[in-house]
């Protein structure tokens, strides 16, 4: 089972950084298996910690391929770095293992502190369809047009009618990034 | 904005009833509106109050539509009335207006108490691929089969990648509902 989630870590500097990660449980361990190289598995190795956000602010997903990434942070409470400030559960993790591999190594951690901050409110389409959409933006190079804008148009559905302010600034953010994905690709054909 | 959430009624005898709605919120209300008739509509003018329950089980909002809820419930603490004993959060609502409608009266709540009881774990897509496989299921006679089967086509590819047991489960619910709608279909158009 995968959860979407935000991880926060700091380089040595404790300089913060923020990506989204799909994170998955292993008996009592929280695994994520980050690229390399990347910010997050360099500052995980160098600091042996991380946080784990459980927000349902999408436009945190959607700011992450966008370009989009100002959203205020504050201190963890146990270990060394941060959380974000609008979330509404966190888990403070110690890296514990690690399985090497020359592409995505598995880092396993034990939660050593976990807060929640704010009810969860129940499911929402919109939000659904924002992650959903987001992970087709990120593989925009990779997949025919023809899939994205079609599946693009079918979670438009749900943005029409269940979104809120924060869905539908996340959902215009990636819209823009499609757009002109392919508006310099056409761009390129011609030239 | 609407989120999907899972109402509790109690009927004057305080039998328990249990249905998945779309809630949104209002200035400080919140609001539902139920069919003309349902259970749910007879129960809250009769009672004036209802919980909603925040739950991550996704099984119950497959359950509704195929026979299958029987999800344990606790006592509400403030008001008569009943919760999901396993669920992230549940709100207790005082009815406080009813705008009359012929088809779907709007009914207005307070929220008279709150509790959470389970952190939020993150976004699962295979969780909101539930949600949306169960509004398809819900309009199975109302939308053509070909847009259900591409959806259902679609949404089995977060299952595969993220499902966990209960997802799994509610998913195998909504595909054998599917089947059965269509083999009766076509058994009548033999017939």
């Amino acid at each position: 089972m995968i959860f979407e989630t935000i991880i926060t870590t700091v380089n040595a500097q404790n300089e913060p950084h923020m990506t989204p990660f799909g994170v998955r449980y292993h008996d009592d361990f929280i695994v994520i298996s980050p690229y390399k190289p990347s910010t997050t598995l360099a500052n995980i190795l160098a600091t042996k910690c991380a946080v784990m956000n459980l927000t349902d602010d999408v436009r945190v997903f959607a700011g992450a391929l966008t370009g989009h990434m100002h959203f205020p942070l504050v201190a963890a409470d146990k270990l060394n770095g941060f959380r974000m400030a609008n979330l509404l559960a966190h888990q403070e993790l110690q890296l514990v293992k690690v399985e090497e591999d020359a592409v995505r190594p598995t880092l396993y951690f034990k939660s050593v502190h976990q807060v929640s901050h704010a009810p969860f409110l129940g499911f929402n389409r919109a939000q659904a369809a924002v992650v959903e959409l987001s992970i087709l933006v990120s593989r925009l190079d990779r997949l025919p047009q023809d899939k994205i804008l079609k599946e693009k148009e079918y979670l438009q559905i749900a943005i029409d009618k269940t979104a809120g302010e924060r869905e539908q600034i996340a959902w215009a953010w990636l819209c823009e990034k499609i757009d002109n994905f392919y508006a310099a690709q056409s761009g390129q054909n011609i030239a």
